[in-house]
């Protein structure tokens, strides 16, 4: 298709939903990109835009006529104007800017003005609100009267004579009203404003957790400046969510899979640079003991075996507290539970993996049955030690507010392969030799 | 509070949500819980039970008075009635469904009739539905008159005369409205129906990408069965994440925090017994060079790094795979584009450290420049098997139908540590002894 057939392009995009047309965008390559923006920018409105991810947003509005990308953000509501030009360069956010009708602009400048990745940057400054003494017959005309309303709204909003919200009504609860009930009858007990400033993951755990739909946004002297639904909150889980796993592994949580190969690169150097620091050091518990490996060379072969258990029991106990962390699941109140939990877990695997690698290194590398003592007692020592670590890490970072999930997979990995070299040869150093 | 003071417990249960009183049970510990059911069943209502996780579910449930258990079911909305019942025991389940009311049984088993897992069990059967040739006003009539309206909706869905949906209306629309106006002229183009067989993973994911709020489900014939709300979708992306996150840790997808000792070892165990084969795999390959070993006891300290190295790199192209497999952004479309990358990330990532690597073992265990050329060969086809070792083995799971995340971090961990150890040690027999 891209063969330069404009018209064969817009036949083909015309019946696709944004979301198809951003997804299939996303998956051809840089140039086929560049080649459809250029034949058909038609194609490109402010929904598939808001849609795309950064990297390649940004490639396609390079590539867009000004003119058109000046229409593309002019449909959008405020916050998906917000959402894309955050990440942008001054001189390219003043053209996006001066694209707007004035009031977009000022209210798209107003949630700018609140903090990287606090609820204000994620609200749509367009709510629906009445004074909290009218009737549900007011409430409608007035509905109808409106020369505009939001794309998207669940509730109306009942607020003070200072704008401060004070309750809200679902729209199934006004509809069904007779005309002369108060509104502050049918308002819902699942109300609850959110400040601005507070940060995005929470409103997303809160969306989560209370199963909310829409919740209005108050400014600091608790008054209405705006309201964020659940499909935005969706989005923030989704990545907080993609943000914890890419952490945990050691990759920038930029990370995309339309990325080259060169931003790949830098964000995964790094993390792999810190690994190549913690590996010279279990290297470096090997060199201690390079007399006794040197006496009895089986054990260049077994002590990766109890390195490897501990680093997988590790990752096991350390996966779910970080996860338990997310999700405010784990906390103060049960940390010790947890804790304890996770001890008795490591001992019994330990102790049940001990007899039986215990039994393998004795059959298969002969020699008396102290080898099987050692390795055994090595097991126990590092499953305990990886159980620990991996519920311990998490938390003290947390504790000293990092987040949990960043690089702890390194910390929890150089800790058992340490523990794990060291046991096993300092008792093999001190039994067998 | 637990010291058997009733009247204590029901003040501080009263003003709380049902959100929190659940989180609450999930943190205390099982004879505490115990304690506080007994005391005071009424302040476990439906929605409590319906926000617990299952296995402390089933505790609270067994503790409550049938009385309490029944009042608690007949209050709740069918999905979560569907929720609670779907994993019970035939005898529980018949007595949960004989407390309910007639309509709501019938409800609740036509959806147990749908496949676990599907739009079906998802589903609440309370739907708003007008036929598709009403007025705005005959819909708000409609719905006035109504003895009983769902707790949530967020469409009228209109249906022809089989009671097939063929459109929606947002009830912001249908508010602002006049009277006269047709609800067939209101109408979303967001608007899809569900089949009620389709994979509960598929449909949150089409929630999340076209940003739906509720969405009708039909049956095979097409006919409207019931409705998907966005909260619910929201939970069961959120399930997804976690499943993958512990899956590819090797903890069983049901773990949870409030797990005994007992449970947590038993999903657990088995991965770890896999590692443990996999871990005597890799010191099978060591035990062919022992005799290498033996002559420079060097190579032992410096095999791990190796090892380590490949296993950090697979790791995160993995995780990048495992990702993008479940949101589908990877698709057989762009898998060629991604494999390339990660092929050219790992050859550069694995000369950048042969450098660096080279130089060290060179530097720290003196002996001849070769034990730095073969640690550094050794890095460059280690990083490159890592990279695409993490990417082909999520993309040949999902092509077998199975789960991209399952046990695909041991896979390709034990990829890594027989390639590194065979890789050095090889080319350290073949070069330097």
């Amino acid at each position: 298709v891209e063969a330069g057939d404009a018209e064969a392009i817009a036949a083909a995009l015309e019946p696709m939903h944004p979301a198809d047309i951003s997804d299939m965008l996303e998956q051809i390559s840089a140039g086929q990109r560049q080649a459809l923006v250029t034949l058909y920018p038609e194609g490109i409105d402010g929904d598939v835009l808001s849609e795309l991810e950064e990297g390649v947003r940004e490639e396609v509005m390079d590539a867009l006529p000004r003119q058109a990308l000046a229409e593309a953000v002019r449909e959008l509501d405020t916050d998906d104007v917000v959402d894309i030009i955050e990440d942008m360069e001054d001189h390219d956010q003043a053209f996006i800017l001066g694209a707007l009708e004035s009031d977009d602009r000022a209210a798209v400048e107003s949630s700018l003005a609140w903090p990287e990745g606090s609820a204000g940057r994620l609200m749509q400054s367009e709510t629906v609100a009445v004074p909290q003494d009218w009737t549900v017959g007011q409430t409608i005309d007035h509905l109808r009267s409106a020369e505009w309303l939001p794309d998207q709204f669940y509730h109306v909003i009942l607020v003070d004579e200072r704008h401060r919200p004070t309750g809200y009504a679902t729209l199934g609860r006004v509809l069904a009203a007779k005309r002369d009930v108060l509104m502050a009858a049918i308002t819902e007990d699942s109300f609850r404003a959110i400040i601005a400033t507070e940060e995005q993951s929470e409103v997303a755990l809160m969306f989560n957790k209370y199963h909310l739909i829409s919740t209005p946004v108050v400014d600091g002297s608790g008054r209405l400046v705006g309201a964020i639904t659940i499909d935005d909150a969706m989005i923030v889980l989704d990545e907080e969510h993609e943000e914890d796993m890419l952490r945990m592994a050691g990759v920038g949580d930029e990370s995309s899979l339309s990325d080259g190969v060169w931003d790949t690169l830098r964000q995964r150097f790094p993390w792999l640079a810190v690994n190549l620091v913690s590996a010279n050091i279990a290297a470096g518990v090997i060199g201690m003991f390079e007399g006794t490996i040197a006496l009895i060379v089986a054990l260049a072969a077994l002590m990766p075996i109890v390195a490897s258990m501990g680093g997988n029991a590790g990752t096991q106990s350390l996966t779910v507290a970080v996860r338990a962390l997310a999700t405010r699941d784990l906390t103060p109140s049960n940390a010790g539970r947890v804790v304890r939990r996770e001890i008795f877990v490591g001992l019994f695997n330990g102790l049940a993996f001990a007899v039986i690698m215990g039994g393998i290194a004795w059959a298969l590398y002969g020699r008396d049955i102290w080898l099987g003592v050692v390795i055994a007692a090595a097991m126990v020592i590092n499953l305990v030690v990886a159980a620990l670590a991996g519920v311990l890490v998490p938390l003290v970072l947390s504790r000293l507010k990092l987040d949990p999930a960043l690089a702890s997979g390194t910390f929890v990995t150089t800790m058992t392969d340490v523990v794990g070299f060291f046991s096993f040869l300092g008792l093999a150093t001190l039994v067998l030799v």
